[in-house]
């Protein structure tokens, strides 16, 4: 029973000691980026009434939130992500702003998921989003805003792989693929499924040029070479013609319809273009080095519309980055503008950082004062006029300890130096627990 | 319907803009302070098993809880108050410390509450707890603090009321007030309903001086006087005997039994003793002049054992800060250890502040870049070396709006000033936004 009292619910925890320290250092600095890049700070409730992030908004599946009631029989849920909220406060608070907005957020997302492997069900998100501006530009900036941020949180070996809602969208568009099918295949592409992908492929009613497209998808990943890679599998035109598998007749017409279309295979085009251009203005920036490519990346939220983006590094299986272009999102909540943004996982960062052993600057207790029994009225006056230098510090009274715990605890802690104050008339003692010399002052 | 996707849920809300930026401010500022006095910041979850909260505890009325289940179907609730998640911790990770812990924390409770006055069930509170130091030293710590990271805040004019838990009980005890009857005297006395007061006061079995003193101690609160007053009140010899009223005759036997006692309202003494001795050492800590007295002021949470204490400020109804001694709720948790906490409420400090047009200092935007139809990449670099020198600013494309409406709108952000990027070749103009002179750079 008393056991009991101490656990903390499955996927939740308490953040204590350097590791909370760490935390707020981090949290800090990516705050401190955001605002350098012109972002203000915007906070949204903790529980929003669930249309906010019902199926249609394209944001975590029902099941997955956590719902109550309030008093009025409201169905209420953890926000299981900020984008929609700050969607919300867009349309709500800048629906007369003509210039495009930004804004940040820190905050704590709650998924109820099914917890295997140890998943956490709440966490620390930071992110931004801009809204109302759908060029280029606005998202290359995204992806150096967040690669800028990962830099001065301290991490240095990280990727960000960039793809493109588009691109499957458009190849599924071009190939007839029917709604209830797609779900299935983006399934099987987002878990890598290979096996998977070529049984389905070939079962399709499609020309052989588009099997061939889907079988490829898989390696258009890495350098900008997947670029070019894929955009000689688009304007292939020695295999526009023929079909090597068992079309059925609806597919035959269908393949004829699209080789009639001059327009091939456009809008999949399009977004490799877009890449490229993304890929040119970070050469601006001077961070295409952080940047690759996914084309065959699935979209984590089915609001995006453009491109998307992961990011990965060492010591965590999980993005500790994910973000993208969500330009029908805000039509939702009765503004229609175009909008993209990101969200860096902060526990999944502070965890590949520990892994990595990235040294987090964070700033401890820099001494102890401690006072014998009687003295601590000296104490309390000596540890104000240290504070008032800005010693960060705490007064201790000896009461039945020896002075050597205090002097094991500061050093445990992390602190500088110890004041001891002895006997009346007797000055101050300045322990050093860091060399251990002993000096007065 | 549309409208309806715009709300937040009855009693919590957006923050944005100049106000998100004044709060994150606030909260720095408190939090190096509980750092400056040694405390360490810990986070726990948002939600906890219903257990950590349930009535034992003797934290926010179950009534007054969000709940729900987890997957497993245990009952789960929003924390509606921080010390017992914080006590859980302390008996968990801490269990071994011989040492007193300094721990603070930032983060927002939820109270389900019926939402009269436009309440906000959604609430930031920044609080510090002292684990394990049962001395009158920490409890003024505690309200030193309280005092200096509202001093750091921003807030001069403030008081903290010192009460203690004991006084009120210790009055009760001597008078031999049924369990029954004690919640009814204390919702009585801390609504302040003084015909209440007398109405139940005057049916009560108990001698005419102990009429006399709870009647009286609505009148104990205010400064030192207070303590004097009720000292001699404890004390009086000329009304130990007598019985005004029509008691009844076990409230004659009770009396007797009571008056032959040597240590008579020992514990309402020790109270006053107690206090005292706090009110001395803020002395030494040059904070008694925001420090007054009220005797009559009952517990917010009845875990409170000793000193309770609340600030009170203008511009808000509700109380700043609630803290108190709390020695026996650690014991639940598995660790008996005294300890002393107080919460800052984040959103009643903020309004205050406002209402007492308290300037608060935040580090808004510095300047806009805007280019023109073309010109965006030479925006961006120009923007990246801003960037470097630390100064905050955001790229803006012209697209179909006028310059003016920059201006405009840099003005209305707060920026210093706008770099126009016009013609290829043509260096950036500097466009003043504070005087309106323009010069190149």
């Amino acid at each position: 029973m008393m056991e009991q009292l101490l656990h903390t619910p499955e996927g939740v925890r308490d953040i204590y000691n350097g590791e909370c320290a760490r935390k707020l250092a981090v949290e800090q600095k990516i705050r401190e980026t955001m605002n350098l890049y012109g972002y203000r700070d915007i906070q949204t409730p903790g529980f929003e009434f669930f249309d906010i992030f019902r199926k249609e908004r394209g944001s975590v599946a029902s099941k997955d939130m956590f719902k109550f009631f309030d008093r009025e029989g409201n169905t209420l849920v953890l926000r299981p992500d900020m984008t929609p909220s700050i969607a919300r406060c867009a349309a709500k608070y800048y629906s007369e702003e003509r210039i495009p907005v930004r804004l940040c957020y820190l905050g704590n997302t709650y998924t109820n998921n099914s917890s295997y492997q140890g998943r956490l069900k709440e966490c620390t998100d930071a992110g931004a989003e801009l809204i109302g501006d759908d060029g280029v530009q606005a998202d290359a900036e995204m992806v150096a805003l967040v690669i800028d941020c990962l830099l001065k949180a301290g991490l240095t070996e990280f990727q960000i792989e960039l793809g493109h809602a588009g691109f499957f969208d458009g190849l599924l568009n071009e190939a007839g693929i029917q709604e209830k099918d797609r779900e299935e295949l983006r399934a099987l592409f987002d878990n890598k499924n290979y096996f998977g992908i070529e049984t389905r492929i070939s079962q399709m009613p499609i020309s052989g040029e588009k099997k061939e497209l889907f079988r490829k998808l898989p390696q258009l990943f890495g350098t900008e070479d997947s670029l070019t890679l894929a955009r000689k599998l688009l304007t292939r035109r020695d295999v526009c013609q023929g079909d090597g598998g068992a079309a059925s007749e609806a597919a035959v017409a269908n393949e004829t319809a699209a080789a009639m279309e001059d327009s091939k295979y456009s809008a999949a085009m399009e977004a490799v273009d877009r890449l490229e251009k993304i890929y040119e203005i970070l050469k601006l920036y001077g961070l295409e080095k952080y940047v690759s490519f996914d084309l065959g990346m699935m979209v984590t939220y089915r609001y995006y519309t453009g491109v998307i983006f992961k990011g990965y590094t060492y010591g965590t299986g999980d993005t500790i980055v994910s973000g993208g272009r969500y330009d029908t999102l805000m039509a939702q909540f009765g503004k229609d503008r175009p909008s993209v943004g990101f969200k860096i996982s902060v526990d999944g960062l502070l965890t590949a950082m520990e892994r990595q052993k990235i040294r987090i600057q964070t700033e401890g207790i820099d001494a102890l004062v401690v006072c014998k029994d009687g003295q601590s009225e000296r104490g309390i006056v000596l540890a104000g006029d240290l504070r008032k230098k800005g010693v960060r510090l705490a007064v201790y009274h000896l009461e039945g300890h020896n002075l050597e715990d205090y002097v094991e605890y500061g050093k445990r802690m992390g602190a500088n130096s110890l004041f001891y104050i002895g006997e009346n008339g007797k000055e101050a003692e300045k322990i050093s627990l860091k060399t251990g010399e002993n000096k007065n002052g």
